[in-house]
């Protein structure tokens, strides 16, 4: 007897995405199918980007379009390519091809109003009930923590940079 | 100019190990290399161990002796066990052959007192500057957490296992 659960990583603390990426190779360890979705441009780095190489078979990487830099004169813009990648999130999480869908940083879509929270729930609630999905970033609304089945919130009691000390590679990236 | 960070992911929640987990993935896309070394008997599973045969010229894995099932008969054949464990965690510490070293679940054993806290602190902090170290657990120490660099508390807000879902494979192991 399987049951989907929807998992989220929130809080201002350090591992919501490393802790995504774990659950990923986790799943790939026993042969599952994953497909990890990047929706802010700048969250993921080498380390990850070269580690896919390995589980190119079992994990499936997309970084969203030019992603999302916040950055953008043209709200609009960004929006429609919020729609878009979450159309594509849809369709993965429809799919029935993965054990495991990962929407890293997909809270701050939902913060930032670029998409409506309403629909994006009954999506969530309605998708096929097997499916296991991973959500990271800070800010997760409340209505979607009450729709999780898992949630931790990673509080930062210590980080390095709050000291001065620059990130560097194999650590933050 | 590196600085080797000590690390710790605690708390009750969920994604302790498996955010050293994805450290570890993280530092091996890079090349790096890495020691993880699992101090407890069970934390880890089948996902895990499967995945480091993709990973098996970056990282080190050990399941140290028996583990600690806490169901000893003998305290002083735990002590043994665990004294042991931690002189191989200082040696990989000490020879200068990983980027980072992971101690998983290493805090039940300060907390339940099978090794002493304060020459345990002493050697984290003399090591070799430019060691990265990530230790793992609930119950992490106080003094553990002042000598550390980066401290993430892992709360858990929600956990299905509470709800009677059963463990399942990819997720919880």
């Amino acid at each position: 007897m399987r049951k989907g659960l929807l998992m989220v990583f929130t809080g201002n603390g350090k591992g919501k995405t490393t802790a995504a990426l774990g659950m990923a190779i986790r799943a790939a360890g026993h042969g599952l199918k994953v497909c990890f979705i990047q929706f802010i441009k700048g969250s993921w780095h080498y380390g990850e980007l070269d580690a896919k190489e390995r589980f190119s078979d079992l994990i499936e990487w997309h970084v969203m379009g030019k992603g999302f830099t916040w950055k953008s004169e043209n709200l609009e813009d960004d929006a429609k390519l919020a729609r878009d990648a979450w159309k594509m999130a849809c369709e993965a999480m429809n799919s029935g091809k993965y054990h495991t869908v990962v929407l890293d940083e997909f809270t701050y879509l939902l913060h930032y109003n670029m998409l409506e929270l309403e629909p994006c729930l009954e999506i969530l609630q309605k998708r096929d009930p097997n499916q296991h999905v991973v959500i990271t970033g800070r800010y997760a609304p409340k209505e979607l923590i009450e729709a999780a089945d898992l949630v931790t919130e990673m509080q930062p009691i210590k980080h390095p940079l709050k000291k001065g000390v620059k990130a560097q590679k194999g650590i933050e990236f």
